[in-house]
Parts: structure tokens; C-alpha cells; sequence
């Protein structure tokens, strides 16, 4: 049984006996002689790469990829009966990381900071004596009301490092409930508890249901001085109702990981949008433990358990 | 008993039967019909007020900083029997949260994020596919060595925090140890295991012992990729040190949250350091829960017990 594992990054999963891993060119498509593969390992396939796979690859089992979000896999064509698993786990101490980075960066106002120091001038309205909690603006976790909007892996990871920095964490996903210790509420209760919340945390992945879920409404529900992050999908956001609500300064600041489209196009007015920072997709990008959920995967298809985060389909 | 208060911060403590509490201007002398105090808060006081302090109190018993920092006030002159207190402990919270975000900010790269966002450039560099622990950058604190020098109040509640994200973290202090679970070199092994150190964060206060502390020495035995933090106070640094190995290219990226004088001279070559973002002392300056550290410490001072965070004098 054949593996085809991916050019584009260091791979060495402990598969068991009977398979044999082959790496191939994930930007091309895949040789001829490779089209007997049950099992195929994606990590930044471009289009031709997907197509051949679904093209080709007639004995294909399993498609593990080691991206969190696949919705561009789900849409690329498989069969039904290929289990396709998402790279869900691998990404959530990175892509937590980035959005602590992001967070804490618009907290502590290091843009201005560095606005500042690019002037010369000890800013004393950055520093030296300053109240706890401003009464127009979020300057510190401590106390800080965090709703997190996609409580999977990911926000599992981020919650408890938030709630040790002082704030007050529930999250928000298809059910409420209570995951891994914090309040979950129902996607259907988010706008009635958007007034109360200081920080709003997008960690959705893309689907038809999560299409624009934070668009006017939604701005229009959070305080003047909230916070908005996005490190989930960009089409998850309504950018244009992002960049109106901080042009008329009824949203604190944002940072957005992810866009729609992207790259973001030079002459997106997006980029200017005032007090929003921007990185360029770079919260995940490094899968932690790939060769361990390969081998897992690969295992319970064999073993016919679960497939660690398989979609749905 | 009287107890004068600072007009600095909102504060109300709860204080022991047969005392009254007094707010006073901190940025004037004190008015002649309080020179009966036997108890000073200071917050942000004026060099006049310290000295007006030092001259008329003729009654003090305690001086309580509500700042961790408290080289001034042990440098003002007062009496040897006037118990002097730090406010350590009071910005344990809100320093860690200012030190994760500039370290944070630097490992994720925000600084070159805003300015790849002012081109209007999606930067491959900055996001996409990237490897977990490139070779001549800390781009994660996942695996990241951490060093804290100064490992008191501050140190050991950002410790957990960098441990929870992945970081291997020791502290450094003037004995060695281990601290609130975590391993503490002494001082005179610091320099011995800085080239093992991918982070160095300077949380140490300012006193004869700690000037220039981190000099062209510690920067040399550190990593080129090495990333360095001062929260603690601008004298503990070799700042043109500082500025030397940066443009030299020989450590990853720094940033200050003190300097030396403050506030910094325009002129100061530091602004324009490469690779060094500078907060203009932002850290803290917000104590949490001042007044119950006024009250435990008034109350200590009557019944004789050990009042916290008195300074050895
Ligand atoms: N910026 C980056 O570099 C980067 C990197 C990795 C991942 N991501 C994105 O982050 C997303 C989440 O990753 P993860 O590992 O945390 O995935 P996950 O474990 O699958 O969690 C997804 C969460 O979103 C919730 N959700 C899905 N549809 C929803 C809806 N219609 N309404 C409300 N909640 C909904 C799920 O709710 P249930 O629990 O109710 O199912 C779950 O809580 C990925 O899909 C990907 O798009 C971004
Ligand atoms: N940037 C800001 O806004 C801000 C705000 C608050 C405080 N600070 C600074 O942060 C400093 C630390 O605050 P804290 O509350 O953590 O104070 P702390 O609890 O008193 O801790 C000070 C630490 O520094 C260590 N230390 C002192 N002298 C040393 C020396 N010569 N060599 C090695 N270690 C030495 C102490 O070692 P031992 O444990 O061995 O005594 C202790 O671990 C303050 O003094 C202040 O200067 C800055």
C-alpha cells in the first residue's frame, strides 16, 4: 500500500508494515506511476496537484490533510467514499500564538508605539500613569469579556492561555454547552451577546453556514471599543462592513490573519482601513506533530476506527 | 493616625479602627496641617512632593509605593526607621501582559507585518507555508529557551504563561533554586548559559548591583538569533551596547519597555535601532488591587508583623 506524502515540507511518519511512503511534487501532478496510491498527504497542493489526485488516483482511501481548514479540499471533487481528514490539532499552538500576538499587540497599542518611536517621542499617553480600565478602550486583558467564535481546537488551545491573562473566556459554536471547562454558546445566541463582549475572536472555518457571519450586524451589536479578531477564514467576515466600522470609529481595532481573497489584492482599500493590522495568512503554516497524525490516520483506516478529524460529507 | 493618599488614582482602602486617610496633591509639598502623617502612599509623586516628605514628616512610620520599582524613593533620604515598601506584586499582572506582547509582537514578526501592510504587500515571507523552527530566527515560542533575569513577583507570573505556550523557561535571581516550579540560576551563572538562550527578558530592578547588567558581554555570549526584553528598569541595560549588536546584526531583535534616561532624548540614537521596538515605560503603571496592599500593610505595621515587600535598608 502506497503513501504519497508532500514536497513541501520534512516528513517521516512511523507507518505500519505493508505501506511505503513516496514523496512527491505537491505543486504538480502527480506521475503515473504513483496513481496506484490509497492515501495522500496534502500540505499547500496547488490546483493541478488536487485535480490529478482527484483525477487519478483510483485506489485513494484517505486524504489527509495537514491544513486545519479544507474547504477547498471538500469542493475539490473527491469521491464519497474517500475519507478526507483535516489537519484540525496541528495548528493550534501556532495559530493560537498568532492570535495572542495579534490580541495583546492591539491591547498594549504597539502600532502607535512604534508610530511614536518613528517620531522620536515618549508617548505619555502610551505610558506612565494610566488608569486600569479607560472607559473607551480595551488596554489590558484583566477583565477583559472574550467571546470566541469557533471553539474547536484552536480555541480550546487559546481559551485557557486568555483566562490565565486575566479575561473572562466563553466560546461560541453549532451547540452550547461546556468544552473543556469554558461556557460555549449556541451560534444562534451570538448577536444578543455581542453588547457585553470586549473582544470578539473569529476562529471559523469556511462553510456555506459560517459565509459572512460577522458583517454589520454583528459590528453594529459590539461596543464602540471592542476588539475584532480574525484567524479563522476570510470569507467568514464581511470586509467591507469591517472597514466602514472602523472608518467610523464604532469598532476599538481589529487584526485579520485571513482575507477574501487572498493574497489581498495591492488596490484592496483594506490595507488603509484605520487602527487594522494585517498579517499575511502566517498564524498556522508549521504543522506541530504531522508524522504522528499521519501514522494515526493511516492506522484506524486500516483498523476501520475513527479517522481523526474526518469531514463530515 | 493619619495616611496620606496620592490624587494620582481613584483609592479607597480599607484601613484599621483610628486611622484617617488623607488624599493629597502627589506633584506638590504637602500642606503643613498633614506634616502629622504617619503613613505615605506615593503614586507618581514630584520630586517636591519625595522631598517635602523626607523634610516634614517628622511622625513616618511607612512609605508605600504602589510602584515595584523603588530606587527613587530608596535614593530620597528618609529617615532609617521609616519602613520603606515596594509595590511588587501590584503590576505582576499587567508587566507580564506588556512583556508576552512585546515578545509575542517580535516573534510573529508585527512589526514588519505593519510595514509590508503600508506596501500593500502580501508577504510570502511573513505567512504561507513556513518551517516550525527556521535556523536563524525564533519565529515560536514553541521549544523557545527563556531566560528571565530578575525572577521575583513579575518573573514568576509571566513564567507560566511562556510554559503554557511551549517555552522552556528558567529564571535568574541573586540565588539559585527553584521557584514556583520553575529553575532559578544564581547571578554568577548567567553569562555561562546565555549562548544556550533563544529569549532573555531583563525584569531586574534598578540598584548599584544590577547597572548595566546586560552589556556588550551578555549580548556577545548570546545567539545571534537571540531575542531581548528589558521590563525591568533602563540602567540595568548597556544601551549603546544594545544599539551596537543590533546594527551589528548580531542578536534577532530587541524591545524596551525602559530606557535610560526617561524620558528618552529625541536625539537619542536608540529611536532609529534596528529591529528595536521601544514603549515609552507602559508596562505597568496600573496597579491591581492597591488598596488591599495599603490596608495588609497598615494593618502590619500596627501589630508589629512583616510588612510586604519592605525594602532592605
Ligand atoms: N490563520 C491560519 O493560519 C489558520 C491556520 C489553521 C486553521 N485556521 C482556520 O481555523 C479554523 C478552525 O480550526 P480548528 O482547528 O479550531 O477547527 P475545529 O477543531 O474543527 O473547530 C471549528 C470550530 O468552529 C465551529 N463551527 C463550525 N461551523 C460553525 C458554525 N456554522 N457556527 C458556529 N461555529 C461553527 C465548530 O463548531 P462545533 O464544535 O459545534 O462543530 C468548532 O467549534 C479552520 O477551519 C481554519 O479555517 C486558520
Ligand atoms: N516597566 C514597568 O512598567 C515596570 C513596572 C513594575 C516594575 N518594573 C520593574 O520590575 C522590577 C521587578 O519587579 P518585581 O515585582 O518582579 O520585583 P521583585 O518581586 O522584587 O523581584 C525582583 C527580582 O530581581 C532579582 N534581583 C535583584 N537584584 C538582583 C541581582 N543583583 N541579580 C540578579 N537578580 C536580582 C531578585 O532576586 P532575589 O529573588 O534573589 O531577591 C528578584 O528575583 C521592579 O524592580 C521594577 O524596576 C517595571
Amino acid at each position: 500500500m502506497k503513501i504519497l506524502l508532500p514536497d513541501t515540507m520534512p516528513l517521516n511518519p512511523a507507518l505500519p508494515e505493508g505501506w511505503v511512503a513516496v514523496t512527491v511534487d505537491a505543486r504538480a501532478e502527480i506521475p503515473a506511476e504513483h496513481h496506484d496510491a490509497e492515501a495522500l498527504v496534502l500540505w499547500g497542493p496547488s490546483r493541478t496537484h488536487l485535480t490529478s489526485a482527484v483525477e487519478n488516483l483510483e485506489s485513494l482511501r484517505l486524504v489527509q490533510s495537514l491544513s486545519a481548514g479544507i474547504d477547498g479540499i471538500l469542493a475539490a471533487g473527491f469521491r464519497q467514499d474517500v475519507v478526507i481528514a483535516a489537519g484540525a490539532g496541528l495548528h493550534s499552538l501556532t495559530v493560537s500564538e498568532h492570535a495572542l500576538a495579534l490580541l495583546l499587540s492591539l491591547v498594549r497599542r504597539l502600532p502607535e508605539a512604534r508610530e511614536a518611536q518613528a517620531r522620536h517621542e515618549w508617548s505619555t499617553e502610551l505610558g506612565g500613569l494610566q488608569p486600569l480600565h479607560p472607559a473607551d478602550r480595551v488596554t489590558t486583558l484583566i477583565g477583559a469579556k472574550v467571546l470566541i467564535w469557533g471553539f474547536g481546537e484552536i480555541g480550546q488551545t487559546l481559551a485557557p492561555t486568555l483566562k490565565a491573562l486575566g479575561a473572562e473566556v466563553r466560546g461560541a459554536a453549532r451547540s452550547a454547552g461546556t468544552r473543556g471547562g469554558f461556557e460555549v454558546i449556541a451560534e444562534g445566541d451570538v448577536l444578543a451577546a455581542l453588547p457585553e463582549v470586549d473582544v470578539l475572536i473569529d476562529i471559523l472555518p469556511a462553510s456555506e453556514q459560517t459565509a459572512g457571519a460577522v458583517g454589520a450586524e454583528a459590528f453594529a451589536a459590539l461596543p464602540d471599543h471592542a476588539i475584532f479578531l480574525n484567524v479563522g477564514r476570510g470569507a467568514t467576515v464581511d470586509q467591507v462592513a469591517l472597514r466602514e466600522v472602523l472608518e467610523a470609529g464604532s469598532l476599538g481595532s481589529a487584526a485579520i490573519d485571513v482575507t477574501d481573497p487572498e493574497p489581498l489584492p495591492a488596490d484592496s482599500p483594506l490595507w488603509d482601513a484605520p487602527r487594522l493590522l494585517i498579517t499575511p495568512h502566517g498564524a498556522g503554516g508549521r504543522p506541530v506533530g504531522p508524522d504522528e497524525r499521519i501514522a494515526a490516520n493511516v492506522r484506524a483506516l486500516m483498523e476501520g476506527t475513527e479517522v481523526l478529524h474526518a469531514a463530515a460529507r
